[in-house]
């Protein structure tokens, strides 16, 4: 109970109040040529010695935010305000908060080649509902009580079982936590582990989501290509080397958006990277069990031995994704602070989705889900690979997951297309997205799993005539 | 997408490079003495010029926390890591994250007094397992389907008529955000609001968790004296224009831990200070419905006009604690932030989860529900007045909520009876853990409402025979 002001203690006071007139400056407290208040009365107001105040005005003026006049005091200069970002009368926070792909998904469509969701037909709905009237008949409190934060024992023992039967990975149910998605674990992993200029590598393209969280945390993002191949290890060595990142974030199995799975020869290297460096591995794994013809190779958390990668599995998604079941699996001593993420994040993920999830998960009915589900995901994957090939568009053939990353034709911009698409009702994501570098403007991803197959034919068919028309 | 290196503009380059130096001292990867990098690597590495890497080193060396040695470089003083948080080997960030409530709640006790939920033998269990099995024949894909982040349309439409009908709130389903329980939503409010060194206006005593949030945010708590006769609103006003807090935190109606409610004079005057002194109110108020003799004056915000005042209502507490529901009112632009704000945290709440509390919730069960527990509540509050009584200890009767606030008789330490009523598996909340300024130390918060008749009478008397043996 020592440091009741809550500062951290790290930072210099006198930056402590630069930061703070900075800000009150951007939310337009103090606008262009305004008078700031006098060393004195800051000092006052924010109880440190004048001459702190008086550091991190200098600051200020050094860098030509503010200007003095005449010995008559402090002026907010028209360069110490960032206009652009400044709404009349708004108080709102001005750390950018934004989620590209959610502005995308909130666009109704017909076709809906966007969202990388699972037919709900194609979901065991009849099957999961018997089993809530279980769940109920087994916990009659179930609604009634919190969850631990950590997450249910019975679920967290039940997957590591899982994990150690199927992924071959050494886990007990202590290394495990359950959250309410994978972005919720991305978010948490980024709230424990990134501060600002911190470094992340993150393959170039990715999932938009997880730039957007590391990028609100200040952090900066450095590009990893990734090809059918995998990556370039010398290259990532060197930018492990150089950069010193905090961590690489990666979903190197049927990766988003792309399909491109990383093969085990370069899983076994990169843990050896990560353990060198100390360089985390995020390894997100949301389309493990969506493969085609054959098991995709094991996580690289299967090979770690000295607690450099955390695992999130987040196979939900094509159960119940309604349910929000995320598991993570990492290591002490950061298994610890995650805790302490998700304690001040919502105090635990509900009891009731974990236990529905837990006994449709253990049931054999879901085996037999599953392979049904990889069978009709195949089929619409040749459905929109079959309109693709007519059109001439090129891609790899992915070997699982629920995507196709396309190259458009000749010089079509995925921009245009995108806002012709929407007018008849067709969506998909625009390759820059993806990209961090904000460049791949001609490729987009195309979801294969959400439409069913009529539409998924139909759609693919009107957008591919679409683009012969730009 | 220009902002591809992901740092927020505002900050100067090598104030940035200066944290990141610190970031990498604290975390162990350079220690005391240890040579850092030269300015021309360094700068490399960072992709910055070496001019700014410079002046990061001439700040740092100002301060002491590194040192030159004959031009050879600059190395690591002693005092520039802060060896006490420093672990061996660990890299986890430094950022401070602690719950000290819940780790108070990891103790098993036999007699619960810590946690401030209800017995679950209390809440419709029964009746809400009915209300499942409707919620799956209305919704067979519910479990399928994500929600929209801001919540579901049917229950934001339902609550926002719920909340114009009984609390005079003007508000529309738009205003509405559905959130994973109210820690959430404490916790997205601040991530929205808050940065070092902003002041927040908080009660004292108050929710220990929301102080917690607040310090990981970096703000400072500025406590506000809260009794049975409300606030000091001289004192809180001079607070506002001494020191311009972005919001005051409170909890007005049936207070935690105290059991106090702000009286409707002060609730008027309090949106008007707000409005002058722009200071968001966060009015959370999770016992509104809890009262025992006659219904507790309006929120605050129904005095709102201008949109300073955002209200969390988490009712779900009393109905389906498990299901983790709760409503945050809030106007524009407040709102759109916030939803970008629950957008990266989890993307939405659980469809099901939202369903099974609608359709609870607007059934007539619902006030049938509430009038039993508000009665046996009361019985609850009654037991445990009785014992209090009998022991000499004082308190105030709170005319809802469930918890009270005592001051432990003599110069009882509450710490020193905490440590030796969990040997006797009895648990309840010190008031250090309460209180901004981390004293109370003679005070307790005892939650009546989990414990069961029996364990109540049998814990209390357990507790006050305890007490007189210090």
């Amino acid at each position: 109970m020592k440091n009741v002001k809550g500062v951290p203690q790290s930072r210099p006071l006198f930056r402590q109040v630069y930061d703070n007139i900075l800000n009150r400056m951007e939310r337009g407290e103090w606008r262009t040529d305004d008078k700031l208040p006098s060393i004195r009365m800051l000092a006052e107001e924010l109880k440190v010695h004048r001459l702190t105040v008086f550091k991190a005005y200098r600051l200020l003026s050094e860098e030509g935010k503010v200007y003095v006049r005449d010995k008559s005091g402090y002026y907010v200069s028209a360069d110490g305000v960032l206009s652009s970002e400044l709404e009349e009368g708004s108080f709102v926070s001005s750390y950018t908060i934004s989620n590209s792909l959610s502005d995308i998904h909130r666009i109704q469509a017909k076709y809906q080649f966007s969202q990388a969701l699972i037919d709900p037909n194609l979901l065991p709905n009849i099957y999961l509902s018997d089993y809530v009237k279980k769940v109920f008949d087994l916990y009659p409190k179930v609604m009634g009580t919190y969850a631990s934060i950590q997450g249910d024992d019975e679920l967290r023992e039940s997957l590591s079982q899982h994990f150690r039967e199927h992924h071959r990975l050494q886990l007990s149910s202590e290394e495990l936590l359950i959250t309410s998605g994978a972005q919720q674990a991305i978010n948490l992993i980024a709230q424990m582990m990134l501060r600002p200029m911190d470094t992340v590598l993150i393959e170039r393209p990715t999932y938009s989501v997880a730039m957007d969280i590391f990028r609100r945390q200040g952090a900066r993002l450095i590009p990893v290509l990734i090809t059918p191949e995998g990556y370039d290890l010398v290259e990532v060595e060197a930018l492990m080397r150089e950069h010193k990142p905090r961590m690489f974030y990666m979903n190197p199995t049927h990766h988003n958006p792309t399909g491109y799975t990383v093969p085990a020869w370069q899983r076994k290297l990169l843990v050896e990277l990560a353990e060198r460096y100390h360089c985390l591995l995020v390894e997100d794994d949301p389309f493990r069990d969506m493969y085609f013809e054959e098991e995709p190779p094991l996580p690289l958390f299967a090979y770690d031995t000295e607690g450099w990668v955390i695992y999130i599995s987040s196979f939900s998604k094509y159960i119940a994704p309604g349910l929000r079941i995320c598991a993570v699996a990492c290591r002490y001593p950061f298994m610890e602070q995650l805790i302490k993420a998700k304690s001040l994040a919502d105090n635990g993920t509900p009891q009731l989705n974990q236990k529905i999830f837990l006994h449709y998960y253990t049931s054999p009915r879901l085996q037999r889900h599953l392979d049904k589900l990889r069978i009709a995901l195949q089929v619409h994957k040749e459905i929109m690979e079959e309109e693709l090939a007519l059109a001439g568009w090129e891609w790899t053939a992915p070997k699982g997951g629920l995507n196709l990353w396309v190259k458009l034709p000749g010089d079509i911009s995925a921009d245009l297309l995108f806002r012709k698409s929407i007018e008849q009702s067709i969506s998909f994501v625009p390759g820059e997205i993806c990209d961090p570098l904000g460049e791949l403007k001609s490729w987009i991803r195309l979801s294969f799993s959400f439409a069913n197959e009529i539409d998924l034919r139909e759609g693919m068919q009107r957008l591919t005539a679409l683009s012969r028309t730009l």
